[in-house]
């Protein structure tokens, strides 16, 4: 099976399993018990985010919030930074952003979505002529789930700035911690990473805010994560989170080129005819958007799926609302038509050029004996 | 070393541990996604939630929402609860429902907290009077976890109802859930799960909701758990939740007699000139409180974690909000100078009777020597 959902969530690291594995046996306690145990795993758990941090910013000026996933992360930004006047994000975000964004309307928030480019990156103009005076929270995508474009948000967040020093800028870092090279500038105030999109586990996210930013806890209880984010703390997840992040960041650069070759050698070998290119040369490497032309991505998906191959046709979350059309790819001006063939294939460091060329064989051979059947 | 802090967590089951590996390593996909092996844990999970439903209620008249954790489940039954009027709830709650309902506050609500009697159970005279025309959430513990007290809250809700019909009634069953026999009445609109608490992972709780009650989702995104709480599943945590669930209810009864045969050799085996015992007769068998007189519970806990104990102090939350005294212990009616010597002794099917005689003689001999220096 070639596995090509990367984006969607990846295959936990074997070499970290092994290691965090005994988080589920020896040192199984609760960090918050005073007992030698207890707090020792509490002691680790400071050490594992000062560690995490350090890896896209510096633990002076940001500190790290460990929760249940990137999506909570994304509501806690949102909900906690958004908090009177308008809200400003963009066509392009995640549902984790932009469902929370439009729950924010209901809680007597003005929203306001700026528009995308063709290739999925929010147009900056549009994004700009948003933000006023009575804008408390902006929230832009680092690299676009959908078709992988990379919005310069450090640029980005300067300009906010410029427009309302007082806004707070959030930014889903989701597809980006661990996999394009980055670091949180000083206008960023929050961002947020998930742990199961780099080998890491389901079930771990961690939201990083700026120090000097005061907000509001989400969930609240025992007064964990310095009373930001109660709940007994996943160890086990926490420490995969670690494990992974720490593994993809030592070899950053090998695994963003060789992972550019690969995505190159997919675009070559798709059959033009049949595949018109979405994503960006600029884009992360990681995700290759693609329409098939003329069929739905659906049956091709599940065609390919009988043949060994595992792809995506956009963001899984958005199998869940039932939409025929992705938001963020109708947003990109692509007709609906293009829109029905859109495939994603994502890929990891583990992926490798054979596996990316029987991917590219299966498609070609796939899509063109569907569009035969058709005619 | 001798575990006696199941209450605040206990050790991941290793037979289920065992089974749910492959959750890891070959069954890792997204759930959300179109393809087999996604759209397979999609259905898995669909069973899952009914078995574990089906454990303590019936899935016609109810479903279950995977959360991260009991301490989410509890702010999604508070906040998405309590919309309007007066929330009710009472001093013995754990602080995932107390630190809940007091920002309710902050959100424009009338917060109103019933008395406890002694044992740590609810006055429910008292509970009653501040329910009204206008209250729109009460919140009651079904096992205390400070003290073991159990609250009848199939008969409570009943009494809720009566005074206003309107009125949702959760309850937080962390302690009860898998310990204690119960099934959810028809008066019950929510109740929230752990996994941690009875052989489960860190990560995963479950709120289990009335089918006809309608509430919003807490976490926005994605649209998972029919839309209630989006982000992507924790499989394994969820597959662990499962296999605990059903291990944990298939010999509930034998457990539960095994266990308060423990508890009453622990009450025995305690020197009751140094011990008073809090925990009620009638309470959970797997909580133990007894106050230590005349000492300070957390150098007992730190004396008896040398000599290869560990003991709770209470809630392990608690540790986190560097208060001196529980809140919980102190609404007992119970002066400040007990209260610091509370100890909490919980108890797992695992623990021996062996361990729990151990356990007495090390308690005994650590409290009467500081005693002697002391004098």
């Amino acid at each position: 099976m070639i596995y090509l959902d990367n984006a969607a969530t990846t295959k936990p690291d074997s070499e970290c399993l092994k290691v965090a594995g005994q988080y589920l046996t020896d040192k199984f306690y609760n960090p918050s018990a005073l007992y030698a145990e207890g707090y020792n795993l509490h002691r680790e758990i400071t050490k594992i985010r000062s560690n995490i941090l350090n890896l896209i910013a510096n633990d002076r000026d940001f500190q790290l919030i460990f929760t249940s996933c990137g999506t909570e992360a994304d509501n806690q930004a949102v909900f906690c930074g958004g908090k009177r006047g308008n809200a400003v994000t963009t066509y392009g975000e995640h549902s984790a952003v932009f469902s929370a964004v439009n729950e924010l309307k209901e809680r007597g928030l003005e929203v306001r979505f700026a528009a995308l480019n063709n290739d999925g990156s929010v147009n900056v103009n549009s994004l700009l002529s948003l933000v006023d005076a009575n804008t408390s929270l902006v929230s832009v995508i680092h690299v676009n789930n959908e078709t992988g474009a990379v919005n310069d948000i450090n640029t980005i967040a300067k300009e906010v700035k410029m427009k309302n020093a007082r806004t707070v800028f959030h930014s889903d870092g989701v597809q980006a911690f661990g996999k394009i090279t980055f670091k949180l500038g000083q206008n960023i105030d929050l961002y947020s990473i998930s742990a199961h999109k780099i080998g890491g586990l389901k079930g771990t996210g961690a939201l990083i805010k700026r120090k000097n930013l005061v907000i509001k806890p989400y969930i609240y209880g025992g007064g964990q994560e310095s009373g930001l984010r109660s709940g007994t703390e996943n160890v086990f997840g926490i420490k995969m989170l670690e494990l992974a992040a720490v593994k993809r960041y030592g070899a950053l650069n090998e695994n963003f080129n060789s992972v550019r070759q690969l995505k190159e050698k997919f675009m070559q070998s798709l059959d033009s005819d049949l595949f018109t290119v979405i994503s960006p040369e600029s884009g992360s490497p990681y995700i290759l958007t693609v329409v098939a032309k003329g069929v739905r991505g659906e049956i091709i998906l599940h065609e390919v799926n009988d043949k060994g191959l595992i792809i995506g046709t956009g963001s899984a979350c958005s199998s869940n609302d039932k939409k025929r059309y992705s938001r963020v790819i109708l947003s990109c001006g692509i007709d609906e038509a293009s829109a029905d063939g859109i495939l994603r294939l994502s890929l990891s460091p583990e992926t490798t050029l054979e596996e990316v060329k029987k991917a590219a064989e299966i498609l070609n051979t796939t899509v063109r004996h569907r569009r035969q059947i058709m005619e």
